[in-house]
């Protein structure tokens, strides 16, 4: 089997490199080749197989045709200009977000016009395809109304998606994230980012800010679980599916004050100490429109599992990077 | 005013031209200019201002920008490769409908960019963007989950266009029209063309075939009904439509047997004698899909209105389409 990660250099695809190079296998079948791709050339995690990392642009004439060329079994298409930046530069964001992913399907097509070729394509799309008005729990049936450029590209590769597939160009199944907690690494500028930091920053003795009240309500996944929900997709019959390609994965519903009291109980009161509590109206605005709880039983009658409460979220941060961190260095 | 109509060679683009030129004006604003755009070159109704008629494909390089670049205060985008045609050239049908629509929203954008420029935008989309699953009564939020290439490309439509407008780079509306019935002219090899058929052709003493049962349900207006949503789309006040820029248009609910008994009613039994039943399952199976029903209370508060029976849509396409001609004849 050849596999093609597109925004293999993310947070998401490094991990997801590394447990296909670990697993050796999808579905039962040997991988014979990776090729991961990004803005930035990967990094290449070891495997005894084939492997390639390419410095590519989607959005460039011929670079997609280019990736697909080799014919790969299963693509994974993670590549994207951030919600940020998709809204700051409405150029960037239309010709990465949308004219790269259409440029990507249409190499498959193309790549199937020359002789029969249908890979299995897993395509992440964003709980930000949602807007305003939104119920307090959204089903898989609501309608995409989103409040930015980044959803709208989202929610149009998700139509996309669902199109080719049903013309048989690709065996498509599409993935809506929920926000990952806890990102590893450093404090980013992205609204979202205090749900990460609030409790990363503690778990390594480093005082976080906190922006808007212990009320709010979000919804959750670990960078453990989106990597299981990748491997799923790539795995799983898609015939069930039917017209709705895209899906909500499971998350876990949960308030910032669920988050400080999981935090508690796993490393103290010494650790909550650390968060600073210093409101920001202007992030609260931003928080405000956002999704707060899914029905997720699509996902999870497909078999997609999520965590059930902060502490294992907290407990998988700690497993992941703190842990191997210290063996790593060891 | 200046108005810039694309599509104005089709059915509804003529009568919409017509309209507007006996009007004069738009929200008590005289017309100064119109051009119209198709294709093919438009007929030019008569028109005492500045009028211009142009054939253009909106999916070339530099047709958008051509034909934006006189700054019209008002745009009609009706033009579309239509459903069966997008169906059997996917190229074509994504040519037109998806990078013919983008090109114009991003010819808006660069003529904003060089100094203000913010015209209002009515774009039409259709019912055929909801697929299955489809409850009984349709709302406006009813996720868009569309079952043809055609309906992917409206969709998608409807996604760019919330997205221009809330960026204030057009006062976009888009409307979502109910299957046109009685639309005049010859037979046509649209599974819908019976629809129009079973009454258009027996109204003049002809024979027309009925593919499918009487109990078969759908949602209609009228070509004057059409119309008159784009017109009023021109006019009203946007700022009610939040993020869900487009709207479906009210419309009837009828059964094929409902189009029947109206018929007997106006033109007696004589005229139902003219339709002979001659099942067709392909045809059947293709219209099993289709919605059924809709709750149009947001377009009627917006002051969108349609006819309310049958009888009154025959008597709509007697008027407008049998008595006009005779008097142009006479």
């Amino acid at each position: 089997m050849d596999i093609l990660i597109i925004g293999a250099a993310g947070m998401i695809g490094r991990k997801l490199a590394r447990a296909l190079a670990t697993a050796g296998k999808v579905s039962g079948r040997p991988i014979r080749r990776m090729v991961l791709a990004d803005i930035v050339v990967p990094e290449k995690p070891d495997f005894p197989g084939e492997i390639d990392a390419v410095a590519i642009d989607l959005s460039n004439p011929g670079a997609a045709a280019a990736l697909v060329a080799s014919r790969p079994d299963l693509i994974f298409h993670l590549a994207a200009v951030v919600s940020g930046e998709a809204e700051a530069d409405f150029d960037k964001g239309y010709s990465v977000n949308l004219d790269g992913t259409r440029a990507l399907f249409e190499a498959v097509r193309r790549e199937g016009m020359q002789r029969p070729y249908m890979p299995r394509l897993v395509f992440t799309s964003s709980i930000v395809v949602f807007g305003e008005p939104l119920p307090p729990m959204i089903s898989d049936t609501q309608c995409l109304t989103p409040l930015t450029s980044y959803g709208t590209q989202k929610a149009i590769g998700e139509l996309l998606l669902a199109d080719y597939s049903r013309r048989g160009i690709f065996d498509g199944i599409g993935i809506r994230l929920p926000t990952i907690s806890i990102r590893p690494g450093k404090p980013n500028k992205a609204a979202s980012g205090f749900f990460s930091s609030i409790l990363r920053e503690p778990l390594i003795g480093e005082e976080a800010v906190l922006p808007v009240s212990d009320t709010v309500r979000h919804w959750f996944a670990s960078p453990r679980a989106a990597n299981g929900f990748l491997l799923h997709a790539a795995e799983i019959d898609t015939r069930s599916l039917g017209q709705l390609r895209t899906i909500t994965m499971p998350g876990l519903s949960a308030t910032v004050g669920d988050q400080i009291e999981a935090l508690r109980r796993v490393a103290g009161d010494a650790a909550t100490r650390l968060i600073r509590r210093e409101p920001n109206a202007t992030i609260a605005n931003i928080i405000a429109g956002w999704p707060q709880n899914f029905d997720a039983r699509r996902a999870e009658a497909l078999g997609f599992r999520a965590e059930t409460s902060f502490e294992e979220i907290i407990r998988v941060h700690i497993e992941d990077e703190l842990e191997s961190a210290v063996s790593e260095r060891a």
